[in-house]
C-alpha cells in the first residue's frame, strides 16, 4: 500500500477553529473547466462618479447627502438587515419546532476613501491606517451600546461577491446575539483555553511560523497565512503575533503594521490573476458583551472565490452544501503561489 | 414596546437539524438591486447534442464511449474528487494542528435521461421513477462496499450552480467518513431520538402539516415544505410521511409518489420565474456503516440561489460567511408563492 502523501492523495483536514472538516482533492486541480465564467471588469473607474451613491457630496437613495468627506466615512445602512427598535418578546413554547427570537442591531456602511477608483491594495498606507482607526472607533462606539454584544466588520469586494457598488467600502453589522460562526469559534477558543491555558490561534501561529509552508507575508506584528484547513482556493487569515483579543488593543505600531500587511496581501491578490481580486473579508474578535474573553484572538479572514483565473471561480455547491467543503489546490500550493508574487501592484509596473 | 411580529421584525430562527441559527430580515425584501445579474439561458436545447459528453453514444474526455442508453445511465466520474485506492496512514501526532487523514471514496455521474433537453420537471413520471430506482441501486451497491459508510446523492442544476453541462444529470460521492453536514444532522437526530424515542423530522412534519403555512405541495406519502429555518429564499425539503431511514425502504407506491412530488415541486420552481430554475439538491439518509440508525429520516434538500427573478440571486457572502446565514423574504411568504403556482410547466401552456 502506498504511504499517505498529503500533496497527492484525497484527504480531509480538521479545522479546530470551528470544529469542522474539509475535503482536499489535490489531483483534481487538473480538471478542465467548461462551466460558467465570471464577467471580468476591466473598465477603468473615474476618481469621482456623479452616479455613485457613495461618492462624496452625492445624494443617497433615502435623499440624504453625503458630506464632502476626505478620508473614510461611516453612515447607517439605508437598507439595514437589523433594526434598533426594541421588540417585546414573550419567548417560545417549550420544545416548539418554531423557535424564533427578535434580533436588535445596527448596520453601517464604511466608505474607505472618497476616491471611487481605489481599493485597499491601491490606497496608500496612511489611508489604510485611517480605515483601521475607523474600525476601532466603530467597535468602541457600537460595542458600548448596552444591547450590542457583537460587532461584525466585513467587506464584500467585487460583483461576484454580491457587491453592488465598486466604490471601496465595507460594512459593519452589530447585534445582540453572537452570530453562528462566531459562536462556534468562541466555543472552540474557550474549550482550548480552558484545557491549555493558552490561546489556540497563538499556539497555531507559532507552529506555522516554524514550518513556514503556508505563510504568505509577515512583518514584526502580523502574519498572513493560508490556514491548514482553508476551504477557499486562496483563503487567507491575518493573525497578530501578540495575543490581542480586539482591534482596540492595537498599539500604534501594530496599527501601522496591520495597514502594511493588508496592503501587501491584497496587492498579491490583485497580482495573482492581474485583476481586482474579489473576496469577502471579515474580522473576528472578542464580543462586546462586557466579559474579559482571554480565550479570544483578533484575526481577519479573507474568503476569495476565484480558482484559476479572473473568470473561473470555485463553486461551493452540491456536495459542498450537502456534505462538506471541498478544495482542489492544496493550501501549501496556494500559499507558495501568493508568496512568490510581487508586493508591487501590477498596475504600478 | 411593539409586540414581536415574525412577519415584519428582524429575528433569528433555530434549525434543530444542524443546531444553527439563521437571521431573517423580512422588511429588507424591498431593497433595490443594483448588483450583478446572472446570465439567463433562453436558448432551446436539442434533444441530442453531438458535442455533449453525456449524450448517448458520444465519447467522453477519457476516450470512453457512452452506451446507447435509453433511461438513466451511471458511470465513474472522470475527474473524481475521491479515489478508491487504499492508502497507508500512520495517524496524526497527538495535539497537532496539522490534523489530516486520507479519505477513500467513489464518485459517479448519473445521467437522468438520454434526452439532452429535459430536466426533472419536463420528464414524465416514469422517467423519474427510473431515476429513483437508479438511486436505490447505487445506494445499495456503493453502501455494500466495506469501506463506504456514506453515499451522498446530489444534483447541481444550472450554470450558476457550477454545473458545466445542461444535459440532465446528478452525482453520487460515496466515501468512508460522514461528511461534516451529515455528521451534524446525525448528531441532532440522535440526540432527539435518545431523548424522545421518536424521530425529529417526523415530529416536525406533523407540526407543519397542522399549521400548513410552509407546505408547498403534498401527496399521500410525501410533503415538500419550506423549512421554518430555511436559509435560501426558495429552499425546500421533501420528507416522507412515514418514518423511513433510507431510499431502499420505499414501497413501490412511495417510489411513485416521490416521483410525482419531485415533478410537481420542480415544475413550480420553473414556473416561479419562468426559467429553468437552478438549484443544488441532495438526499440525506442513513449512513451505510452497517448500523441500524433508527434516528435517521430520509429527506431531500433543495437549495436554489435565485431571489427575485431569473437573473437576481441571493449572495451568501460577507456577513453570511463571517456571521450567519441571512434571508430577506420569510419562509412563509416563499411557501405561499410556490404553493400558488401551477403544477403545469409554463412551457406546456
Ligand atoms: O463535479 P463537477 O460538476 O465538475 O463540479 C461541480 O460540482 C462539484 C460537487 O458539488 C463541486 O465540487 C464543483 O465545485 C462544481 O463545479
Ligand atoms: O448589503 P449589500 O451590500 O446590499 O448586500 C450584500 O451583502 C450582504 C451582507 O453580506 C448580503 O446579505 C447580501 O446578500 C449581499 O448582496
Amino acid at each position: 500500500m502506498r504511504k499517505f502523501d498529503i500533496n497527492e492523495d484525497p484527504h480531509r483536514r480538521y479545522n479546530p477553529l470551528i470544529n469542522e472538516w474539509v475535503l482536499v482533492s489535490p489531483h483534481r486541480s487538473k480538471r478542465p473547466w467548461q462551466g460558467q465564467k465570471e464577467a471580468v471588469n476591466t473598465v477603468g473607474l473615474p476618481q469621482y462618479d456623479p452616479e455613485c451613491y457613495l461618492c462624496a457630496g452625492n445624494v443617497r437613495m433615502n435623499g440624504e447627502k453625503n458630506p464632502d468627506y476626505k478620508e473614510s466615512f461611516v453612515f447607517e445602512n439605508d437598507f439595514a438587515a437589523l433594526k434598533q427598535e426594541p421588540i417585546d418578546f414573550v419567548g417560545n413554547e417549550e420544545g416548539s419546532f418554531f423557535k424564533a427570537q427578535p434580533e436588535r442591531g445596527i448596520s453601517r456602511v464604511v466608505c474607505f476613501s472618497p476616491r471611487h477608483d481605489l481599493t485597499l491594495p491601491e490606497m496608500d498606507v496612511d489611508g489604510i491606517v485611517n480605515i483601521i482607526h475607523t474600525w476601532q472607533k466603530e467597535y468602541t462606539d457600537l460595542g458600548a451600546i448596552d444591547y450590542i454584544n457583537h460587532v461584525q466588520i466585513f467587506e464584500n469586494k467585487g460583483s461576484v461577491m454580491g457587491c453592488s457598488n465598486p466604490h471601496p467600502h465595507g460594512q459593519i453589522w452589530a447585534q445582540s446575539s453572537l452570530p453562528t460562526q462566531v459562536q462556534k469559534t468562541q466555543d472552540s477558543l474557550k474549550a482550548y483555553f480552558d484545557k491549555n491555558g493558552t490561546n489556540l490561534l497563538q499556539d497555531y501561529l507559532k507552529e506555522e511560523l516554524k514550518v513556514k509552508d503556508r505563510i504568505v507575508v509577515e512583518n514584526d506584528h502580523f502574519a498572513a497565512i493560508v490556514p491548514f484547513w482553508a476551504i477557499w482556493p486562496f483563503e487567507t487569515m491575518i493573525v497578530s503575533k501578540r495575543h490581542i483579543t480586539k482591534i482596540t488593543d492595537f498599539t500604534e505600531d501594530e496599527v501601522a503594521a496591520f495597514a502594511v500587511i493588508l496592503k501587501k496581501l491584497t496587492t498579491k491578490y490583485d497580482n495573482l490573476f492581474e485583476t481586482s481580486f474579489p473576496y469577502s473579508s471579515g474580522i473576528h474578535q472578542a464580543p462586546t458583551d462586557g466579559e474579559a474573553h482571554p480565550e479570544w484572538q483578533f484575526h481577519m479572514h479573507f474568503y476569495p472565490p476565484l480558482l484559476r483565473s479572473a473568470s473561473v471561480k470555485k463553486f461551493m455547491v452540491g456536495y459542498e452544501m450537502m456534505g462538506e467543503s471541498q478544495r482542489d489546490i492544496t493550501p501549501e500550493k496556494s500559499a507558495e503561489m501568493l508568496r512568490n508574487l510581487s508586493e508591487v501592484h501590477y498596475k504600478q509596473k
